[in-house]
């Protein structure tokens, strides 16, 4: 951490920062410059609050050096993470782009397992889809519970996909990691830190949402807490920001993909559905992220939109679905992966 | 709610949407236009996710007319909620603007109980404490726990003063709501909807903080959440969105504060700290938040803040917040209140 | 448009409302809903300021529901419009994908050669270079002028590539209409009207960047004041927009591709380098533009990035340029186009 | 400026940049830390373009640490500036504050009259009304031009209030400065640096706007080409940012007042009328900027809002602008200013 002084800073200033430094266990190493002087700090550990001292007079503010995440760094682990998922073992992360669509919510029996089928033939190799919906308003649709985890688990056992549900709260991680393969975080939950760190303790892969404004820091420090607790088997998935855009339902920032790839080992994947909310948006974004080089797409997938209890208006159908695939396969071979 | 049609919509595509819009339950009015065709739907209703019409073909946008929210809204009650906290029964949302401040942390028994007497002796009717930390880094200080609390307990005892703590996950609601007189939910919580319904069913006020990039809408049904619950003592708080700006922790968006009394019944309070970081920024946005309207404010104050555990660099002294007092009491009698 | 009344409108709040309408020259439609009443209104007029309806008593919103621009939409001409550009008359928006590439700045002649010969050996089919550059701080290089231009010229005359050049004020128009194939508006000059009139007046193709926190109705309404001063060339390039991401410039939204293709005839370019800032990400970012969709690149690129005059960082050299090639090829194809 | 190194760079590295440091005539300070080398450069000049060396191997990013500004700095002038506008020489940055308002455009003569009438009785020192308007499109009324600057002038010889008004190119900025007290530069031209330009060389107090999604950074670097090109007399003026935020046409962050006072010497505006876009949110604004220490405010009054040529929405009635006097006063009284 570099601390920078203002520009008329005695030497007593200094003297009384280079004093704080030393109490947090910190070295100095004071440089005087043309109009400013700066006190690089060696020895920086993660766990210091270092935002007290730029409370102290005459200092202007404080630049940390060090990224606050290890154990999600590339810094600590060079080689990629492969996460093997569901009952055929895909590994997210490998060379293959791994495919995961279904509803935003399991309405009924006979709705899941329909679109369950049409995502397998099609070449899906995960099931999502909404036991426990966290929803905006407390009158919407709150999703079937254990009864909707029981016909996930029913879909997996016909198809042989891997099954990507979410749990909302600490009440119901036991139930969702009884009967999913994959544990999703929400982006509402992305800092929800006790849900983070239960999650740490079970033996599931975890697909962890980006919050709608975190930074990459941010997330990857919510990834950190997961890996802290003894889960290292941490999927990221973006699925759009908010900014002032009016046309999308959030903004898909794809430059992220290749910035993680250089700042973690964790796999990356995409939610082109919930990042822009329309989906007529939903191919070309799709396409956009498999050329980005995600590690797989997050897709909603409705045989009757328009019917849907939730997400209808950026659900997609199972032919449209179908339809993008030799697109997206020719793309993931253009640079050098497969689907 | 309006479904408004694409230009070349034909008579066929509109009959369609009628067809949905009957199905919905609503009541359909067409209106033809010069360029579009537009559908108002009478006998809207809150629990249908109207989303989905909007993949129906040819349809270019659906408008909302009614706000999602009912019970939090001043189209249902008019009269401005006041709620009584702590064992004085200070009125938040009456005529006196409520000051609560208090560490980031509670680190120790000497610290908060030093800092508790310079609240009370400075005029405050509120005591703010973090027992149970939400964190950014799995590596930061999280908190004293049920320590914590007990000591806060202790403070109340003393000072008078009303404690308000947060409350971070299911855990802990029941050890929190055993001792705080105000149930804190914080911004990563704010859409936690089990916290919300679990804090609805508790018999003490809750003070929701704005998430950090929540509209108004999505912060007000978080109230209806709680509202739904059970729970009417709602208190919002603003603490700051995240934008562009990099000069401050967040950006404090006041105009909120009009906008809220006119939106909903419910008190509003002010964050000065958190919404921009910076001890040097918070007396001035102290000033402009009681000049905007705020029925409190929320208040980071630290005896030592180079040596704070958290937050620190927003944290001003109790000299400082002594210093404020006669100002904000001048501005809260210039616009008709009181402190 | 839509007038949306408060929920406790008079009937006489009604009729002033219409009274207003009626004044602007609009039919009134009423309906009255279970909770509001709205308006619509017939006959709407673009040139009619609306917002002003809102300050009556009682109103709670307008909605418009005309989108404000009419000949750069596809509303007006479904057919996509194809630019020809530079001595070769490459077609933007036909069924190739046109590269545009060069250094940020015309540093030299030798230096803009070097650049010129090696993105034409490439496949590029456009030279980028700004002669005038709009520089944030009043300290920087700000570009070779004239001279610029003429050396722009020289490297067209020399490779046949088309010339895309910055003009920065009305100044500066016309010497860089004299000399440039295509006049670029950049993004902090996208709302100068004054300067998009004068454009809209000059034969020649604009390539108008978004500005860096337009919507895309404040952009179509910019190529809309072009159009409407007689020049149909316009050419829309994204470069990013700002929000609170911080490991790039700008974050780039590649949604806006296909919106875009949806409400515009005009083609649509993207620009990996001012919306990455960073050059470890702008191969990815040129990759899922092309599978996007977009018409075109422009990319930066300078032979010597760390001796560059501007935006060295963003920069890549000519032979990551060269290399990424095949692969923009093959995705270019995989969606039925070609490079 | 501070060059981070990547955690695994070789001392080869290192000297890299080390050397590209030299050449570009600064000098290095070398600190090596337990996980990352950091090179400190000693002479940093605001001229170099640093950002270059971003794009050396190894190098993880560039920190700066000198403002790129100097003029506009505390660092260099200490004293706030205080810039006497209008025929009574009222002094911008004084003790007093400063309240300026009009119409958002000059309509008529008998409009503009009886509007600066209004504004002079209830003790405002300045006129504001555009004769020149930059529209987002091109259908809507444009303004008046020199007739309207020549309305402008009559009210100021009739009230003695001082005229501030758009320029909005160098076309018009020679008739702009022949009749107006301040000319103002808007929002979106903020960066229009041949304007700013221009404006440094004629004898009159510029009023500069923030644009919409402006850091403070380049907001005072704005200022600084003003002032660079030879005019001290800038006056800043915050007028909203573009954020996510709905309810208000953009969000007004006042916590720019302290700290612009904090880095700059020049006088500082709040325009609450822009920064909300909704009129019944503009008192509680006013007050709040006030509050905060702002050295003056600039309103949109309009006679008959509901038949404005522009900005009805946001505009406020002279009853309503005379109304909010007493409180703003009792405010600027409460912390040791007046109005």
């Amino acid at each position: 951490m570099i601390v920078v002084m203002r520009p008329h800073a005695s030497e007593e200033h200094v003297r009384h920062v280079v004093d704080l430094i030393r109490e947090y266990g910190l070295k100095e190493h004071i440089i005087y410059g043309t109009d400013r002087t700066v006190i690089a700090c060696i020895g920086d550990k993660r766990t210091v609050d270092k935002g007290a001292i730029e409370n102290a007079p005459m200092v202007d503010r404080i630049v940390p050096i060090l990224s606050p995440y290890k154990m999600a760094s590339t810094e600590v682990k060079k080689a990629r993470t492969e996460i093997p998922i569901g009952p055929g073992r895909f590994p997210i992360g490998g060379k293959k782009v791994g495919l995961i669509a279904g509803p935003c919510s399991v309405e009924s029996r006979e709705q899941l397992l329909k679109i369950a089928d049409a995502v397998k033939s099609a070449g899906g190799i995960g099931l999502r889809g909404g036991a426990y919906k966290p929803r905006t308003s407390p009158y919407s649709f709150q999703g079937l519970g254990v009864e909707g985890l029981k016909i996930l688990a029913e879909a997996r056992d016909r198809t042989g996909l891997a099954i990507v549900t979410e749990v909302t709260s600490l009440e119901n991680l036991e139930a969702v990691a009884q009967y999913a393969d994959v544990l999703q975080i929400g982006a509402r939950n992305m800092q929800h830190f006790p849900l983070l760190e239960a999650c740490g303790k079970v033996a599931k892969p975890v697909l962890l949402k980006r919050g709608i404004s975190a930074t990459l820091e941010e997330w990857l420090l919510a990834a950190e807490y997961i890996i802290n607790a003894g889960n290292q088997q941490v999927i990221l998935c973006e699925r759009g920001i908010r900014t002032f855009e009016d046309y999308v339902r959030n903004t898909l920032p794809l430059a992220v993909v290749p910035e993680l790839h250089d700042k973690t080992h964790l796999p990356v994947l995409v939610d082109p559905s919930h990042s822009t909310g329309h989906a007529h948006l939903v191919p070309a974004m799709c396409r956009a992220a498999a050329a980005a080089g995600a590690d797989g797409l997050l897709i909603e997938v409705h045989h009757d939109p328009e019917h849907a209890a939730s997400d209808g208006a950026q659900s997609i159908t199972p032919a449209q679905f179908a339809d993008m695939m030799p697109t997206l396969r020719r793309i993931a071979q253009a640079i050098g992966r497969d689907l």
